[in-house]
């Protein structure tokens, strides 16, 4: 890890099972287009409510990667 | 969405099963008073431990409704 | 709880299955060597990402615990 | 203001105009319903974007009121 | 504590004597609407000042209580 | 709402007018390259001061959009 | 830039207009006194409520000024 | 106070006594000086330890104050 | 002060009669296993209510000591 | 600098040597892919240990650059 | 330090050289008007970049120094 | 990393050389009695000021060792 450049994305994934896989959802989608993704942090967890319940789980996390060469 | 204004009421709810079932404990039960409830978001995540294990987890929402006419 | 002190500590604990388990792994790592653990609260929820998808969720919790006399 | 109590309320008020009128419309709304409102503080500035535009301001704030007896 | 879900209010109580008689004046008002009140959280210390001196305290908790059935 | 992933940029607008319009500058210049904004939000308002005077508003929006199919 | 020093002072201005002039307000104010501000911060906005509306805006800024020779 | 500008500075105050006395000594202190202040505001309650008991509490305070014509 | 090194620790302390008594009984629970502490900050103070009254106050501090060769 | 709209991306670089150095490390690998890069604000300094001494220092960063025409 | 008040300012520094020598810088300056400076805080790190590199670094602390009488 | 909990201690070293240097003092007085040590993050900047000048760095670190079986 010692001479690597890490940079950061921001994204928010949803899903209508659980916050776990509103992160994965992000994860999946980010991985059309961006390699050597290594970490993720949550940000914030959030949810839309229909029908007094909730709707789906819509969970933003920080994403580091790689900058290649 | 235009012309509507939000209220925001904060919430814990508890769960022996899963931090995701503690949002729908505090919702359903607010739900039995408030209409009109369109969002949340996750402010704190807690729980107490019992014998050396999650005893039941807490967690504390913010949840936005709509102030009908 | 009147007369009590409490003291908190701070750990992170890891699972492949889900973030409400890397909680669970954390406290039945600590009760090996701490007794009186009362309460936990989520500090951050992060994880490794191997091969696109989530490797391992990384659950950082403080713990309080009753000093005892 | 020695012996008053206040009351706090949360609330997210839009408008097509700009942010201070989002903050007056979600003020106007509360007077519906809620007797001696004072003061305000801004909580958070958002808005929706539609046709590369902001199509609204949503301004949340917390509203500060006295406790009549 | 297992099934309840907890409500949370914001208020802020003032006080000539302390900080502390500001938290206790805030819970004897919303004592006389509201029921079941459990734990409080200071969440802000301010007062006035008048010729050169502290004229009162003012003290915001955030008190959490019991959504009774 | 319920399969969208979105990803946020973060961009600093800046106005002579005022701190709405360094906002809608942001927006309309950067809606030159990304397609799919749906919000923003304020994270921080600053300025420039010429001759006792704001010279220019600087406007800093988190902005979020759809990462398309 | 290289060289220079800068001093930070917080003031808050008022306003019957807007959110923006109450800034301007208080930079007017300053520089009856305080030469070589250079940028500001909005570090707060609030507002006093009269007869259910707006009565004025109070906005607080950070200002950083050149500590000259 | 719909037309003043005011100016905060932070100050910090020390008591044997209690943290409330504290805010009072940087308050009596700092009137040698300046006038008219208005309100204040605690950032930070700290203390000194010495021989296992609290030697003096030292609390922060912000202090506003009209800059006066 | 100058080659020491320090080490932290957080602790909740009780107390029924003030929020200074109960960052007291923290300090003098923690001085029957801990040497050397030096200084506190107070990070969080909340209470439990009993019967529409302050039952105890819970103050919770850090606690820096110094690490003895 | 009136009519600019700057971009801010985040990155986290690292150096066996300081935290400066591991400032101008991600400096230098970012200029390889971006043009009118103008600030940057540190956002967080973190560190591997390795043999009980630090291995390398990483800093993240955060970046400001023009959005040119 | 047991009866001293305390008046904190905060400064920006700026050094070609590194993030330690602009809060030495801040310091060297404010020292030609100020006495009885005791300690500071690092409260900002931030710095220019010209030609893909630091020009300076931009230092903001936060100093502490005594009330004389 | 997979099956590791980690605990995190917070430490203060200090220097008069430099912040790094500080950071390197308190790992290395931490590693008398402490085993597998693996990252730290730097909390909080400060230093003592005598005579106009740095006397010595002040700088907090949480440092994250895995708890071995």
């Amino acid at each position: 890890m010692t001479s690597h450049v890490y940079k950061h994305i921001e994204l928010t994934g949803s899903s209508v099972e659980s916050s776990d896989d509103a992160v994965r959802q992000a994860i999946a989608k980010a991985a059309q287009t961006i390699r050597g993704m290594r970490w993720f942090e949550v940000v914030e967890t959030r949810g839309h409510i229909d029908a007094d319940a909730v709707a789906h789980w819509q969970v933003t996390i920080k994403v580091g990667f790689t900058l290649e060469n």
